[in-house]
């Protein structure tokens, strides 16, 4: 399978300092090994963390950075022990390149637990090398953290599936929720928001989106399809749906009280976090223990349940919102994204762009 | 079944102000309606939950109250629809002694977390009347919320069961915990930590139990069987229990950090609330979505769950470890486990006790 000693230069857009601006920046791509994939990226989503780790909101930021990890490429090459992929596929990349394969976690299929998972970006592979994300012209990816795009699905829509959709996916698999007839919340209306209203219906629940304020009610119950919309300081409208719901996911990516939240939840319910918030978050224990309520996260998914998302995607003919940009659109996208002006998720048509010449 | 046209006045010790102390006081019991059972009362034990009410810390007192809901007795009579019981039985009474029926908690056997519930005192039961507790000469109480107590088993024993007991049963058997092989942590040794410990390793738990300081080393070691035992302010060895436990059974009663638990679980691992803290818990979503954990909270345990805890214990030979006193002794007894200064539950000897010469 060809050129294994041929080092790449490529081009990506990296921010340089938690200003978090994105500019052109090459860097080389590690030889395709026996168990990789290298990938030309079609497209890729941007995603709320994509905002955290360029301005290194959360203290871990390395510099230059290539953002994006919701990535679809076409298969150029593969190495040697690569059997699942050949030249030409399209395939999907997310939030992770790399895990143990011997802790519990991995052990179990659920790598993305793995205490040493490798980050599609913002991390150091096993040869040392930073890892760099989608704002790119190609990725090398070990073939464990590549996934196939079921035919017919657009590369463009399928794009957030890879984080916001496997991320919704995950828990309701996880927690028991993957079956009709339940009452759900979705709290906030973004990227993951959107993918999990889309999601949860076509398990066949009952949805009432919940947000702070009554300006994306038409796009929820209309666009979105969800049954019920509950605008958070509505005092009465809160104590009609209290005790009903089996179930929140709680997209929201700041503090935010959870007892209102908690309250909407009957017994047994479960408030299902998704949102990396550094800020303690806080509620009093009857909350929980007067009705054996759950709180509790869950963090993107594994392979497994990426491929399962895809396919259950493809069957119920699901896709995300998106709306479609450039790479030179980036920064712009992101200013955009931070002020949650966007419907729903932004993906960057990698492969169209004149990346080098910007 | 004899006297249902009787009204029975009755000595017990009450708190009349949030002072907490309690002091003799007259009352009337309802006749014993058809579903009732009359109880004498043999002892009854002393929870902490006993002085949040006595001293309205929940700002929910009625006064005069007559505390106790860890209630040992004999039978004395049974009303006319009452098949499950007969004069000179043993049996016992915990939190409640009603509920709607009606409710989807009711209609699951989790009646503890029935919207309606009444509580064993410091309620209104249907009648109209105000609940009063354990620590007193008699109750009566509607067939539903009394167990049979084992043959065999001591009544001072048993009566911590009936809360504390069935507190720590109730969540190990809710959660999937009830199996051999799993590593458990029992945050706090008191009353309900006492149990936690003994009723986990008759699980086949490994067990650690953590503390603020060294004192209960030899005692949870050696007394009541934990295999480990950690001080929480000993970073090295909090290091080296981290990612290892499945389950933490949170006892403490006042507010406290939560992340250096959580970091002790293992993925999926649950922290489990037994302490009513009307102060924020906090965390950061973080700790809990990188690696699914889950902060939940249980409140007490069904009737149904009351009575498979007793056949496990009797089955395990179990018991409570309780320091038993007199009637006159319960104000200190109260002062006393306010400070945590008991090993590890005080049982009231009711029955032979001079109630009404106090």
């Amino acid at each position: 399978m060809g050129s294994i000693d041929k080092e790449r230069t490529i081009v990506g857009l990296a921010a340089t300092d938690p200003s978090g601006h994105l500019s052109p920046y090459t860097f080389t791509l590690r030889n395709t090994g026996p168990e990789d994939v290298f990938i030309k990226v079609m497209c890729c989503g941007v995603c709320h963390t994509d905002i955290h780790q360029v301005k290194n909101d959360l203290g871990m930021s390395r510099y230059p950075m290539v953002p994006g990890h919701e990535v679809i490429g076409e298969v150029v090459e593969v190495g040697s022990e690569v059997t699942k992929f050949s030249a030409g596929d399209v395939v999907g990349v997310g939030c992770l390149v790399g895990c143990c394969r011997s802790c519990m976690a991995c052990d179990s299929d659920i790598e993305q637990y793995c205490n040493k998972k490798i980050w599609s970006y913002n991390d150091v592979y096993t040869d040392g090398k930073p890892t760099q994300g989608g704002f790119a012209e190609s990725m090398v990816v070990d073939q464990k953290f590549v996934v196939k795009i079921p035919d017919g699905m657009s590369p463009e829509q399928a794009a957030p599936l890879l984080c916001a959709g496997v991320t919704v996916y995950s828990p309701l698999n996880h927690f028991g929720l993957k079956k009709p007839g339940l009452r759900g919340g979705i709290l906030g209306l973004g990227g993951v928001g959107h993918m999990g209203v889309k999601i949860a219906k076509a398990m066949g629940h009952h949805i009432t989106v919940i947000s702070s304020s009554d300006k994306k009610r038409v796009e929820a119950l209309d666009h979105l399809g969800a049954d019920d919309y509950l605008v958070s300081s509505d005092a009465a409208k809160m104590q009609e749906v209290a005790d009903s719901l089996d179930y929140i996911i709680d997209t929201v990516p700041v503090n935010h009280p959870l007892e209102p939240y908690l309250s909407l939840l009957k017994v047994d319910g479960k408030l299902i976090l998704m949102g990396v918030i550094n800020t303690p978050l806080q509620f009093i224990s009857p909350m929980v223990m007067l009705g054996r309520k759950v709180i509790t996260g869950s963090f993107i998914g594994s392979m497994k349940e990426t491929e399962e998302m895809l396919d259950f995607c493809k069957e119920k003919g699901l896709s995300s919102m998106i709306e479609v940009v450039n790479m030179d659109y980036v920064n712009t996208a992101l200013e955009r994204l931070e002020k949650n002006d966007v419907r729903y998720r932004f993906v960057v048509d990698v492969a169209g762009s004149k990346l080098l010449q910007q």
